[in-house]
């Protein structure tokens, strides 16, 4: 039987690992896949530095795209490069070539997915991304083909380890934020640059990805509201845990009225709450269907070998198809619904919060904060007011009702001008209590 | 278009909800499966009883599978009658008859899914089961493709929605068994006769149908070992707890050294571990891949909507390839791997043991109790000695290291004949650590 062969665009650390398994599950790949199958060449731009615990033998291994692009026999390409720019022209040219395409490649989609998705569907090719969100998780098999039969009301995900291994060390140990990430990029948990982890642009793209399947609409990347970890401090964690919270970098989505909103933010959550339990790299997405209820999936959200899990069930998915003959399934790809949400414009999302003040502490004080938050219609659950933190400033915590995000923007405004608050002390934290 | 053509098999709690999501869900179910879809006609041996929020119209309703069986026109058919044997036939006759099949009759498939699976195969027709397994939790899609690149290591399930709710509730009030039971039933949460549920036998058929697909191997039902939790006393769960752990039904398959282990029965896990938060009638199942490592999935295991979801997950997805013209996929079916997995003898299973023993208070128990142990090669990890519970009886409690079944089925039997421990209090719970 004709082989299925794949080209490898980037042999990176997940690269590697897909070329690995490979080499170490040929023989249960090709059995699921019914026909043989083979890395047929590789392409980086470093071709020099040897990765570890990998031999690519006598496999054609260049630093010219064209290798792979242009070779016909090659049926699948796996782009692996990461970044926008490259990647979205080579899959472009792929699926233009009749090659069939398996991505990791997060930011692409989040930026450039529509135009992807109608190239593949225009070309009658998959285009298939398991190992985009949530790396070993399968989360896009079960939102395309588990939640078939669903409307999703809501979909929460903690979707970047880096930025949850941070929170859990904070947790666990009453540690500071730039202690906690300098030891995770020392173990290999944090990156160099970790903006895009710690501040909640990886787990914008991700919910992208997913909120384009589960609610079968167009999502401008654009239009989610990020805001990262990093101004979290132990004082706000060891306030949630008091109050039977847990905070964690929740990346949300909900959809009701005929709006869809979609935010990613640190959250309050139930300690009790299923999500609360996912601790350090690890990954997970709770889901609401109309028919379903509740659904949770959890499992490694990074590495080398999870990620290239979730490629190779990419891959012997379009191989096994190939193999028996049947190639195009434009509708694996995702549905963009005939009756598009609208996203609900950030003021008008609705929550409860954490409010955080540093106070003078003045008899008055707690009055007037109290004050703005009821001009605003914003209503209180519960007050905290703690010793004094240092001369003559005390921390004062108040848990709100759910409120509109515009009102309490508003009020978060006009208590930072007080001038019994300490410049720049105040701050809110997003409660979600449903989950 | 030409519509997709649906035979519904079996019009009880499950067939009503799979006829209520036709009609509530029809638009979005058409769009992905990209043709119209109609459920054609409806059997159930009970054509009387008014289905509570279903009207079928004018939907041909017959107690005669022939007006579905010998109808050419139904593509699709569900079954949905429950039972062996009857079900057996039909399901048979329907493929040889040119249709697909999507069934959720786990029962059915963990005795005969050898000869179901083959002759699916030889009639080139799609058998879809995603509803057999945890109800409405894609696990047969997470494990036929999501983990298609994996050698399963481990399984655990809490595939049993009725024992979990019975042993939440002994756990959290403190209640006996029977006690529970009752609620369960008059809630609506345990059958009249709930003894496949609380005594294991529906958790091993799931047990059954999942490691067949995980191990890639043929699994005889009877050689499951089967343990349910109607001995699992409210003191075995305290004790259970002040140790740190908490008592589940699991399902568990493991392999190893070329054999495979599997087994369910009530179990020890740590009560910081994934499985322990899983209450009520919720389902979960944990697994580790060698690749992607460990995973779980979390949500509703039976219920008529969540049952209804997986029953129309596999619908849509036979529905979108007919539609595309692309029918016979084999390979999506069980695959039994080449070299299958050898079945570990029970006796030669290792665990960890809770012992429990009702011994007349006399200063020797201990001593004979332990020698017995010491004798069949099982070491002691601890010891808790209770007061007395009641004239001359007090409870002996030991945890062991990791010994085999056999030398402790041996050892229980020595321990039962001692003439200071009372008639019958001698039993086992096992304790498993790595999950």
């Amino acid at each position: 039987m004709k082989p299925i062969r794949v080209g490898l665009l980037g042999l990176g650390t997940v690269g590697a690992g897909v070329a690995k398994v490979c080499a170490s599950h040929r023989e249960e790949l090709e059995e699921k896949i019914g026909a043989p199958v083979e890395l047929a060449a590789v392409v980086d731009k470093d071709t020099t530095t040897p990765r570890e615990g990998l031999d690519l033998g006598s496999l054609p291994f260049s630093d010219d795209p064209a290798k792979i692009l242009g070779d016909p026999s090659i049926d699948i390409v796996v782009e692996l490069i990461g970044g926008v720019e490259a990647a979205r022209e080579l899959i472009l040219k792929a699926l233009e070539g009749g090659k069939h395409v398996v991505t990791a490649n997060k930011a692409l989609l989040a930026t450039h997915g529509a135009e992807l998705y109608a190239k593949a569907r225009a070309c009658g090719r998959m285009l298939a991304f398991e190992a985009a969100v949530a790396g070993g998780i399968p989360i896009i098999r079960a939102v395309k083909e588990g939640l078939a039969a669903n409307r999703v009301n809501s979909l929460y995900g903690i979707v970047n380890g880096t930025s949850n291994y941070i929170l859990t060390k904070m947790t666990d140990e009453g540690s500071e934020f730039g202690q906690v990430l300098k030891e995770a990029q020392a173990r290999g948990y944090a990156e160099a640059d970790p903006t895009f982890d710690v501040e909640g642009v990886d787990s914008a793209h991700k919910l992208q990805v997913l909120a384009t399947l589960a609610f079968r609409t167009a999502v401008k990347f654009d239009d989610i509201y990020v805001e990262g970890v990093s101004k979290i401090t132990p004082q706000d964690i060891a306030l949630a845990r008091e109050m039977g919270f847990r905070i964690k970098l929740l990346a949300i989505a909900k959809s009701g009225d005929g709006a869809l909103e979609l935010r990613v933010h640190p959250t309050m959550i139930p300690e009790d709450s299923p999500m609360a339990a996912v601790s350090g790299v690890f990954n997970a997405v709770f889901m609401n269907g109309d028919v379903v209820g509740d659904l949770m999936f959890y499992g490694r959200g990074a590495g080398q070998l999870p990620t290239a899990s979730s490629v190779w069930a990419d891959i012997v998915e379009i191989a096994r198809r190939l193999a028996s003959g049947q190639a195009a399934v434009p509708q694996d790809l995702p549905i963009l619904g005939n009756k598009p949400l609208q996203l609900k414009p950030f003021a008008e999302v609705r929550s409860a919060y954490y409010l955080y003040v540093l106070a003078k502490d003045q008899p008055s004080v707690l009055s007037r904060i109290t004050g703005i938050l009821g001009a605003n219609d914003i209503s209180i659950a519960s007050v905290i007011q703690k010793g004094h933190q240092r001369s003559g400033a005390v921390p004062v915590v108040i848990m709100t009702h759910v409120a509109r995000e515009g009102d309490m923007g508003k009020a978060l405004q006009a208590i930072q001008g007080l001038p019994v608050v300490e410049s720049g002390s105040a701050r809110i934290i997003r409660i979600e209590e449903s989950e």
